[in-house]
């Protein structure tokens, strides 16, 4: 798995995303000003459809009321993908770095409870480990 | 919707995905030194665990053998975020508006092939236009 390839499939997420994002905001903006037609869209995006953006953009071309709905989507998540992706790269690297870091300090927790657990079983039941030692003798 | 809210979600989503990224290229390594613990980890991350990359991660460190896997899905994802996201912002507008001139060549072809069908038909189609505006008005 190279670098080039993950990034390449990263951007196609990102596409998508960006594109039901759009498609949403599309729907909040005419549920305001045309909420028959965001009943439409509501209905025609549902059921997986937004899974493969550019599927479902070539597809809501062919519907007659989707012309339109299509250019402002389209428009929509240009505009998106303009003011939203800059900080992307920084805010997911500091993300996956935070959250490791987390992890990290919950496992290092749970090691540490578990050998105290074994430590103060163990050092202050001596007698009575001899004992058992005594008993599992006889 | 505001752009850092947008931001904020769409980095959510790629970390999820860098996460899933990192499993593959840990279960594709595992399979070549240790085929047993690729099927096990293969099997443990099916069924949409993935979805949610914190909870998959808080969970398969509470299995016995997840441990060592999971530091090492958190390295392989925060190597992956370093190596390949500088380029993810120009990657996805470059694609987005590259998309969207396609589809809209494609509706420009469609609208003047269907403009020419009407044309050569009857030169006035005043019926079926308004026909048109009434279901809009739906």
């Amino acid at each position: 798995m190279q670098p080039k390839e993950i990034a390449k499939d990263t951007a196609k997420v990102v596409q998508n995303y960006l594109t039901y994002k759009a498609v949403m905001l599309v729907i909040e903006q005419l549920a305001e000003t045309n909420p028959g037609e965001a009943i439409w869209l509501r209905q025609y995006s549902s059921g997986g459809k937004l899974r493969d953006a550019e599927t479902y953009i070539d597809e809501i071309m062919s519907q007659p009321r989707g012309k339109e709905l299509a250019l402002r989507i389209m428009t929509v998540r240009d505009s998106m993908a303009e003011q939203t992706l800059e900080f992307i790269p920084e805010i997911v690297i500091a993300g996956v770095k935070q959250d490791n870091l987390t992890h990290r300090r919950h496992l290092l927790e749970r090691l540490t409870r578990s050998q105290l657990d074994v430590t103060s079983d163990s050092s202050l039941d001596v007698p009575e480990a001899k004992s058992e030692t005594e008993e599992s003798s006889d």
